[in-house]
């Protein structure tokens, strides 16, 4: 066995824990920088959606179904970041991030599943139902908003 | 026709002159903050596969192809966040963004074009291949870089 092919088939084998390790080597401050940049583009993104909901901008499908799939792809991004490695950061992260580590994942994946659920409705034409989904994502922000975040 | 049929009517026929519109009431600050954010986490998918191409971390097919698909929707982030309102704001956007704007848009298209080759090239398992479409990305990245960016 050759080098190279050693080396892929080690990449392999370690699987996420290769992932882990080239992740560690990442500086606390860096993956905080990166973690909230997923957070400014979500925002950049979700904004006008809940600016729709509320009616203080009008409906649009096509930037709906565009900002939808942005955020399915912004929605996987921001998780890695909350390594321990970061609890020393200056940040609005609450101690919670990094021990109630289960909730913290169920509340992530919940809004991944609400992202998820705008997507498919962004694509089905249906106004009020686009409408309730975007609700449902919003409401899935407050999940990790109001448990995991320092209130300002 | 009612109101709610007008409304959504008006959008569509405005087209990109509505979305110009939702975007021009976006603070230069916050701008200037969300096209810095998308460039972070383009760092942070693109840097793992430029360690790669040196041989720094270990070729992972799977991690460049999850890679490539965030970086596809993250190069499309950054640009209109590129706005002239931005011009006065303390970054290192040299003043050619503004002023050379179809050499810019040219940039940002090489950029995207190689993106979509280092997409495809990830889904056929052909390392070499994948390794020079790493390549071929990272000399679009300068494009912009070396032309637009102040030297640090």
């Amino acid at each position: 066995m050759n080098k190279k092919l050693l080396s892929a088939g080690l990449a392999l084998a370690l699987g996420a824990g290769y992932a882990l390790t080239a992740f560690s080597q990442v500086k606390p401050e860096v993956l905080v920088k990166q973690r909230q940049s997923a957070m400014t583009l979500q925002g950049k993104y979700f904004g006008p959606l809940g600016g729709m909901l509320k009616g203080s901008i009008p409906y649009n499908a096509q930037v709906v179904a565009r900002n939808a799939g942005y955020l399915e792809v912004l929605s996987r991004m921001p998780w890695d970041g909350f390594d321990p490695s970061t609890s020393g950061q200056k940040t609005r992260a609450l101690p919670a991030v990094y021990t109630d580590t289960a909730k913290f994942k169920e509340a992530q994946d919940r809004f991944q599943t609400a992202v998820g659920q705008l997507v498919a409705a962004s694509k089905g034409g249906d106004e009020a139902a686009v409408k309730a989904a975007i609700g449902d994502v919003g409401k899935t922000c407050g999940g990790c908003h109001d448990n995991f975040r320092e209130k300002q």
